[in-house]
């Protein structure tokens, strides 16, 4: 039985807590927010859990074994650091850090300590994009050719941080684990039109191969789109992460162009044949994710998503943060 | 009564020349095409109409008052400027010419001759964008925030040019049609493929007063999508072309950013209201197009898709290329 | 504060406790099931309530002022007469009973009792049915033509009652609150495939005026589809329940058919215009319902969906039943 | 080559006439309407064709091998006939004919004269429906459970039939060709608003072996909807005619029912598997069919919608406007 303090209960908390209950091998001991409010709702949610407005009665309690951290990304790094420092497993809200020096720092901490770092990246937990990975390493799509991502909508409107930091995070580490490569450059656009930050941003990541990524977050859209695109050598796909049942559809399309001899004009051909949405495993991504932090650290294994996948994704936002304000001057990982 | 004459009789100039026979005020006189098989096509379907592979017969005929040039792009600028330099009013497909100069050379030479110029930017013939066009002048949108694009599918690829320079005109013209103001600079990311020109690109233009456009072209897509979301400060609108009912979508939604008064977090509220399909005007976007250029040389007046117009898509075509070759480096226009 | 006893606490049962929990106006006290799985789930969610396997502490209890009836259609009767007969308000689940003769027996004991009966005919709480009756009492649509509701999907077999006894409730009772008029005659289609009730059906229901109602239910569909037209004199709309945001498209489209004097041929016009989405409230329809109940209760009102309108739905399904058995025979309700 | 003469050239003819002209195996001698307009339009656009007003010269002319009766319904039978008794084969539009005494009397005829009649139920020449044929003779869905349409929309009015015999023949065509057997009893229900004859209506089929079709179809319908639900044992489908490229979507989808031996409640498992959309065949049904008649002319064989399949969709017509008349009484065929 694994013992958890969870520190901050805003939005995304209360499923932390939930979920945890859920498992057995958790047990979450005590639940942190400097709202009253906040703790209101959890004490009357979760009456037998401890409720605090003081992090330091989680991170120093010697009756915890991990601490999740559920708040904004500028408090990550002390809280998790404290975390550590104190012999405790860690699990992050995305994005890891706010700077990537930050994120080498605790995963240096982590290792000497002999603990476990995880990064709260809950899509790669869900049925569609284990699917997708699937068929990637399956060779189904052959080599790929683009990851193309429109993650808009209105409303969640974040005060600290612009919409690539709040919305990319998502592409970045989906793109990270289906890509598997090291991306050469970033590009990001954007502009700026209520607040201080960037409410609408377009960003591009250059990987070897030819291999292109595309992701467009939006705060200012009056429809939620959730669409991706993923273009392979064999075939595509397309993930509609709004559908209910059809999310992934993956298309016997394609395209071949050769050169006939002493010819001037390239020869396209098309193919086009049927199209195939396979079953998507229906579990909540957060309770799998959960679980696999508790199986990791039982079984002492490092788990895909841990702080070194999280400075991956911290450092395309840095890259993206700086190109953003020069106008989408290309800026090398 | 115009007398037209066609050259290039392949995938566009059978439109042209079908919708031109059914216009009261112009009559096709000849077509041109190099390939035997186009020439024969042509005759089948106009039994009326001359068919040449000498652009020179129409070029230089006395019995031809305007000239349509619907061939590749390479090409536009020789043909035109014969045709110019013969007297005949200009009607050129998109995009205008390979290069700004080319332009500026048509511009200055249809002018001294007192000749029109059209560039065949359809789109902003259809109903839709003139219903947006409308809604932006009547102040419904309010101050606009962004024009994002995407326009993909699998098919057509050009051996000649890339993927921006085939489809992005369509997008640029329409942006410099609805957002009636001057570009400040260009970045274009994208990746080649199959062929030796970029088949996938993404492009931004940065237009002043926080104005910016994205536009995502692709020829490797599965699935066929062309949507446009519009956001402005009063309400937003999702055009999509491909519904056959309800292509413009208009919502009453929108988001508030006040502060407390010595409060540090701002204040964000949203506005959620109905949601408004306008009827739009089915007629063939290329016939009102057409008729409107008889109409602009029968009057006298210069059309507002003219060189000029042209020169503008031109030119934002022009800083792309240079910005894609660069891997999204800033191009100022 | 009224204080209620829930009876049944199977697939609904524990929607009706969690909202009921959630009104200031209501205490739920103790809460009944057969079935010890159940009472244990029960006794997890809500720790408070007294949790027993007999009704009769419940129908007997003087500390309870209402009582919820959750079970299958054949307790009703009982139960809601007991209940009544210890001087408590009933809310039953629909279809009220199953049959009339016990409907009417339940509505005349209320009356003499001056106690309230409501049936939980939902969907009249939700914001597009709401929207939609407002709709037709501003006299928006005209004079109504028909309704015509598909409710179909995979899943969740009813073992004692057939697929229009289970699904046309839903709509039998919006179609009864929208057209306000007595049905003339039902005439019902279907086959049975797995079990001994039918699992596909068709309804026909005949209203004065011209006004037809038709619905579908199926259990045995690939998809889920919950779609309602509803056509008038003057504007049409379609209610699809499955859509996140625009659930009521309403359409200022129409025909008009007229007679030329002497002309054989009759003259048809058609019009066809904007389209529209009204915004629409987005509150739990059970929690609204719920707090309508206990509203009534205090002002001592008449709910519209009292025992009444539930024996209007009963004498339709009775009719249906029957159509049913003789393959589509007309039944005069 | 086959000579052939059409009749009446408004809505349709023209398609037949287009799709002829582009066939090696035919020649369209001659096309006759009685309106002058419609004489006009087929001058225009097939000046090498003979046009007249007078339906005998076709139907005596010794240069013509077979006469297409694209004609209003009530004009068939004595068209065909005259066609028949004077040598010709026959393509006749659907319905067959207003009667089905009339139809036999047709059969006979030709049977006698060893002429071919063909009745044009295009849909059963379309992609789709042939796909959905080889999926059912292949058993890949099964024993038939159900065939569920609905095919409606705004226009189209026909003054001299009701929505049933406009509408509804295509799938009493399309059904017949799938279900492959006789039908037991017909009931439809409808109802009249604008004009003498039904516009809005419902049929339903029974079939042995607890096969039913059900037929929504409505000329009053704000939006156009074509959608068939069809189920079976193993698996089910849904065809959406208005997508255009996944027409038809196979479901690996059921549910099984068992009996636990000595319990009470029935066992239901439901199985839900991957989704598929084989690639649809997209050549013009028309043409296709055409060429078929054609092709069984030449090579003396019976067309598989001849007379007698013609015959079997205007005997379930026939039906149903009794069943109509009688608000639904069940009709034996």
């Amino acid at each position: 039985m694994i013992r958890v303090g969870v520190i901050g209960y805003g939005y995304w908390g209360p499923n932390i807590v939930r979920n945890l209950q859920g498992l057995d091998s958790a047990q979450v001991v005590a639940v942190c927010d400097r709202i009253p409010a906040a703790q209101k709702r959890a004490k009357h949610a979760f009456p037998s859990v401890e409720v605090t407005s003081d992090a330091n009665e989680i991170l120093c309690s010697p009756n915890i074994d991990a601490v999740a951290v559920i708040t904004p990304v500028w408090t990550h790094f002390e809280l998790a650091k404290a975390a550590l420092e104190n012999g405790k497993h860690v699990f992050v809200e995305k994005p890891f850090t706010s700077a990537s020096g930050q994120a080498e720092v605790l995963i240096e901490l982590a290792q000497k300590r002999d603990l476990k770092i995880m990064v709260d990246h809950t899509f790669l937990f869900t049925g569609a994009v284990k699917k997708i990975r699937q068929l990637i390493d399956q060779g189904e799509l052959g080599d790929l050719y683009y990851y193309d991502s429109m993650r808009v909508n209105l409303g969640l409107f974040q005060h600290d941080i612009d919409v690539i930091w709040d919305l990319a995070p998502h592409d970045l580490s989906i793109m990270d684990y289906l890509i598997q490569n090291e991306p050469e450059a970033v590009v990001a656009t954007g502009e700026t039109h209520l607040n201080s930050h960037a409410d609408v941003a377009f960003l591009t990541v250059y990987f070897p191969h030819n291999t292109i990524a595309h992701i467009n977050v939006n705060w200012l859209s009056p429809v939620k789109i959730r669409t991706t695109l993923i273009g392979g050598e064999k075939k595509m796909l397309v993930w509609n992460d709004l559908e209910a049942d059809e999310k992934v559809k993956v298309y016997d399309k394609g395209v071949r162009i050769g050169n006939r001899e002493g010819v001037y004009e390239l020869l396209v051909s098309y193919r086009s044949g049927d199209m195939w949405a396979p079953k998507i495993e229906q579990t909540e991504a957060l309770k799998v994710e959960l679980a696999y932090f508790l199986d990791c650290i039982e079984k002492n294994e490092t788990p895909f998503n841990d702080g070194v996948a999280g400075l991956r994704v911290v450092k395309m936002l840095e890259a993206a943060r700086e190109s953003l304000k020069l106008r989408g001057e290309t800026v090398l990982v």
